[in-house]
């Protein structure tokens, strides 16, 4: 199901004092130089997941002369985001043709395993990572312009000709990102799989760290409000690039709407613009993320620069209210919560409009607001009783969302976190709604990421932890070297796209597990 | 059915000196900044071609918003030979997706209805001229590194996204060639399709004439000899570019096997080296062209530097005949003669040794070489004789070919040529094996090329002309903004190489009318 919007009359205002800001603050990106590990194969199982058996040292690399038809596939031993090199040439006679072949990236093995021919979904067919190049004299050096994110790379002789054979001499990659490991020490732990979830999670964040921090870095490659905020709250715990962090909150207030609408996702290349993609959520999570961004960071030149533009969102928000203090659904993709299929809405977006209500009235406090502080702390209160009066079932003791009263998962996580419950009722509720199963369950980590949350939260620190073994470790388990952007344990090849070639598989609104044990389990 | 030679063991022996002056010849090349003229649509008809229908002003490209699926047919008036330049944008929402597009190019309309997928030929599917491209970032000036030979142009917007769409801004092309056709006066005559054979000759010249003589700018791009001595007469009759005549010519002598056999052909790049294809004809033509080189240019030095290889190309080939005085046919891709399949080319290539025998002996006696003549001189004699009374059948009074006595027009051709027959015994055999239509007709424009020679060698001036316009008129009334490398008036989609679609339609051995109008059809 496509969920795009598209506002082609959208006025954009543009604070060109927070743009040079932003610009300001941009990164210098690290490079390092990786070269494939070694040549595999991929082998289709019965399972989801491919096998990757190991062809040859990569030191016989040269020695495979590729005729028609013929495929090497490098592995790079771990996720890679950066720009490609080859050195090809040719063995035989003369070259007497054009060397025609394609080269294939994937993050994980199973996609190496998919025929881009087949994919049939609704985003661009464009973000498959896959080239068809011609080169006209070999030998060559072949500095592919575009940026990858990839740990196989495939190449495959479309057509040599019958009287000479393709020779990969060296791949190089120069990888890149905004932080470099070394500046991280790794979660210590006697337990394997808990120091996984933190490697796994660095690696995923550290990959996503770019000129911004992007959702992906093979897809969307750009900059969305949401998952700053998490990427954010990693990056604290880890890395603590607080610049990169401070550029993307004033990108997003340096453009929005003429009402003062926050864009969920923004572009800086060509130039800067924001998108005309608008969730009521991520919109909301501005002051979120900016009061993070503060207590981080201490920096209150930023937090009193960008106050106005948290206040404006909750305003702008507050509009979406009926008359019972409940949140009304808006049309299309007005609200992201989760990829969930049918996903109802409304009762978790109440619970973000408190969660954030309470967080923008916490920054109108340190900057001496009181007026917005009160307004505020009544808006929290009654959006709390509201959804305490008509959201909250009595019979089932959980909260229900929608016309249809639907139960599922997000409405308790939003409520729990919004603190519309108590620790102690928030933990009964979410062993009911663990228990329940409802149909309408949790698709992307960013939705599992809240769930967590909530149950620390209620203090139900071991479930929080079985949890984050059996979800994030579901993805380890199935050989995953960064955090993917969808993952349904139930069903692995699901993809909110129509094709799960398409999917990202170092997706930033993933890499919380290192957060969450840093904040929560760290022995200190 | 393949024809390709393959010697990995070849020796190949360099004479540095020659390569000095071969490289000393190498031209600078011109270059014309070439637009398209309109936006076109080609239609598929019942008939092997199709039909080019003016879709729209040049001046609307950038009015056309590409979605998924779109494509643009632009026409840029003639055959080009050249590198394009491509300015494309987006619009509608911010471009959240990379840019896939194809982009195909097609020396005639026909090659733009054809389907890279169905291609299953022997060569190299890499010659069709079809990139696959991704431009991360809108708007961009995207220069393609690779040269094509074109007329027609299609864009196809592969993906975009539901967001936004594609804009073709503009497209330029900088055409290349060593010549210029403001060197030339057009024949003169007041025949529209005389006019037009010239024109269309001199073009695909023009085209062909790049760093070296290519056979085509499409496919092989490289030089040829057989293809290179009808060239190098259509050139000293109109552009008179001698240098790169010279030029070629030293680069065939610069390389040879160890024996001292020249090459079919060779590439200059990344670096001179000689093919180890070896066709018998193409190398006995060597000493043909070096002397058509000299009575062109007057250029002794060269005569005297290259004639010992021109010798060596004849003791190499005598070494092919039998007790008889009969060449012997070699093995697999022994000669070319002509493109038709299951051609028996033994006496055809009886007569080319004669051909080449006088030819070569004009040199030694040109620099004096007595002894050279005379041996030169009683071969000629003595193969001659030998095709007379072994060749020469008295019932059909035509040549036959071979052990199975095939008739077939290459015969007939190259022993009046070579003389083998006067002119009053040559316009018979000709007319005789005309009126018999044999089985193995003619196929390439360079068989038919000789044909027309052999015709006006025995005054038969109507019946050339009557055969240019019929034969090269059939490409002209096809279309043709410049001469094919292959064209069966009966047959117009047959292709040498399993499908037509990695033909060459721009092909050097194609452009001799220009040579034969200003050669035997001048008023003065």
């Amino acid at each position: 199901m496509p969920e795009v919007s598209i506002d082609l009359n959208m006025v954009r205002v543009t604070n060109e004092g927070f743009v040079k800001k932003a610009e300001a603050c941009a990164p210098k990106l690290h490079e390092i130089v990786v070269k494939p590990a070694s040549i595999v194969d991929i082998v289709k199982t019965q399972n989801v997941y491919p096998e990757v058996v190991l062809r040859d040292s990569i030191e016989h690399l040269s020695g495979y002369h590729l005729s028609k038809g013929d495929k090497l596939c490098l592995d790079f031993g771990d996720h890679q985001v950066g720009y490609v090199t080859l050195k090809l040439a040719s063995v035989g006679s003369p070259q007497d043709a054009p060397a025609f072949f394609r080269l294939k990236f994937g993050e994980i093995a199973k996609e190496m395993t998919e025929d881009s021919k087949d994919y049939d979904g609704w985003i661009s067919r464009g973000w498959i990572q896959e080239e068809f190049l011609h080169v006209d004299v070999l030998p060559a050096e072949l500095k592919l312009p575009r940026r990858y994110a990839f740990r196989y790379m495939e190449i495959e002789a479309i057509d040599t000709s019958l009287k000479w054979q393709l020779v990969v001499e060296d791949v190089t990659c120069v990888s890149v990102s905004s932080v470099s490991m070394d500046q991280v020490k790794p979660f210590e732990s006697d337990d394997e799989m808990i120091r996984a979830l933190d490697r796994v999670s660095l690696r995923t964040l550290m990959n996503c760290m770019q000129s911004v921090f992007e959702d992906g870095p093979k897809r969307d490659r750009r900059l969305w409000l949401g998952d700053l905020r998490l990427q954010a709250l990693a990056n604290y715990a880890t890395f603590r690039n607080f610049d990169l962090v401070k550029r993307c909150l004033y990108l997003f207030a340096a453009q929005t709407r003429e009402d003062g609408l926050v864009s969920a996702c923004l572009f800086t290349e060509p130039q800067f613009i924001v998108d005309d993609t608008f969730l009521l959520d991520y919109s909301m999570f501005f002051g979120a993320a900016l009061l993070d961004y503060y207590k981080a960071s201490g920096d209150m030149k930023t937090l009193q620069d960008l106050s106005e533009c948290a206040y404006r969102q909750m305003e702008l928000a507050k509009a979406q209210f009926d008359e019972k203090d409940l949140l009304q659904s808006g049309e299309g993709f007005w609200a992201f919560i989760d990829w969930t299929e049918g996903l109802d809405k409304q009762a978790a977006m109440q619970g973000v409009y408190i969660y954030c209500a309470k967080k923008v009235l916490e920054i109108a406090q340190i900057l001496g607001n009181k007026e917005k502080e009160a307004e505020l702390s009544s808006e929290a209160a009654a959006k709390t009783e509201a959804a305490r009066k008509y959201l909250l079932d009595p019979a089932s003791g959980l909260f229900v969302s929608g016309e249809e009263k639907q139960i599922n998962y997000a409405s308790q996580v939003w409520m729990v976190l919004a603190g519309v419950v108590n620790p102690a009722e928030g933990g009964r509720i979410l062993e009911k709604v663990a228990a329940l199963k409802p149909e309408k369950g949790m698709v992307s980590p960013y939705m599992n990421h809240h769930y967590v949350e909530a149950l620390l939260l209620c203090g139900k620190k071991e479930a929080a932890m079985d949890y984050m073994k059996y979800y994030w470790g579901g993805m380890i388990r199935h050989g995953a070297d960064t955090f993917w952007e969808l993952y349904n344990p139930e069903n692995p090849a699901e993809s909110p796209y129509g094709s799960s070639i398409v999917n990202s598989y170092c997706h930033a609104w993933s890499c919380t597990p290192t957060y969450l044990l840093r904040e929560y389990f760290s022995e200190k």
